[in-house]
């Protein structure tokens, strides 16, 4: 078993903070991303999008997309449980993670790529106006998430989930993208300094 | 139990489709989205996001996000097996699935909203240069399903699974987006037109 890695690119760390969080070692292949190697052979060879992560297993079979490998380890290695426990618990760790992915993590990236200078390249046509469009909904998620994580510890209820995984990725990512998280988001800056703490954050 | 409802809007249909392929019955509670009633109170109070569809339980627990309302049928009632089955099969599932979501369903919805006149109040701002630059990547993904159906019957694999339903839903949406399936992607057409001749397509 062999994982494609990206470094600091936000989906790469996205599967080593969970594998760390698991306490699963896999054997990790390096791509530089700065070097655009993961548009070569290599990882277009196993994943046509030329995206990473990518887990490649001994026989040859290849798994993308982050949230894929993910669960792929979660239904091995069952405990902690990452995805939740049972039909609605399992169903509210996917909501909060979808929200997390698609308000947080999806318009702070394209924040990023679109106005970032070194991602000109990356992204064809850049469209500032489309990267500035996007930084006022990545605030305005953040008021809903500050209001519900006043009444509990993690993202999803009272367990660290991926949910928190995405959100502390996104929140980092915002960083880079220059967004800034609201003075009195005090709810939302608590839980990222525990996040940011745990270990995992390391990786 | 309730589904608040969108009619035709791509999120409330995949859901529908999504019940229709397990046999569930669940009572719909009707939004008229076109008279914007999702964003009013009903909505607002039971999903912050004012998004649609919205699953009420009886004790008022409330699940939003399409696909978290989908998992969380598909672990009260596994059989037929929507979301794969072993580990190796949930994620390739899920791989598929989210290939089909970021890559097809979202880059049409982009192109919809930020070109169509009717959504002029939905989107703002409206930017047609992002919209427009969203068609060739829904057409370059088509191309990658294209040398994929060339093997299978279905996307991801040999039994049918929410990620047909996904691309069903993303395909069927290219029109209001004005986008054509390429007529030389015969496989995804054969395999669009046998999703769309199942029963649950009219749900």
């Amino acid at each position: 078993m062999k994982l494609y890695d990206g470094g600091r690119a936000p989906n790469p760390r996205r599967v080593r903070v969970f594998l760390a969080e698991k306490g699963i070692e896999v054997p990790l292949a390096p791509v530089d991303m700065g070097a655009m190697e993961h548009k070569g052979e290599e990882v277009a060879s196993r994943n046509p999008l030329r995206r990473l992560p990518v887990l490649e297993l001994d026989d040859g079979t290849v798994i993308c997309e982050s949230v894929a490998i993910c669960r792929y380890f979660e239904e091995l290695h069952p405990e902690p449980a990452l995805f939740g426990r049972g039909a609605l618990g399992k169903a509210l760790v996917e909501m909060w993670q979808r929200r997390m992915e698609f308000n947080l993590l999806a318009p702070v990236a394209q924040a990023f790529r679109h106005i970032h200078p070194a991602m000109k390249e990356w992204e064809a046509p850049q469209i500032p106006e489309w990267g500035e469009a996007n930084k006022p909904k990545a605030i305005a998620f953040l008021r809903i998430l500050e209001s519900e994580l006043a009444h509990r510890e993690f993202v999803a209820g009272d367990e660290f989930t991926i949910a928190d995984i995405t959100g502390l990725i996104a929140v980092d990512f915002m960083k880079p993208a220059r967004i800034q998280v609201p003075e009195d988001c005090i709810n939302v800056r608590r839980w990222h300094a525990a996040m940011s703490a745990r270990p995992s954050a390391a990786a």
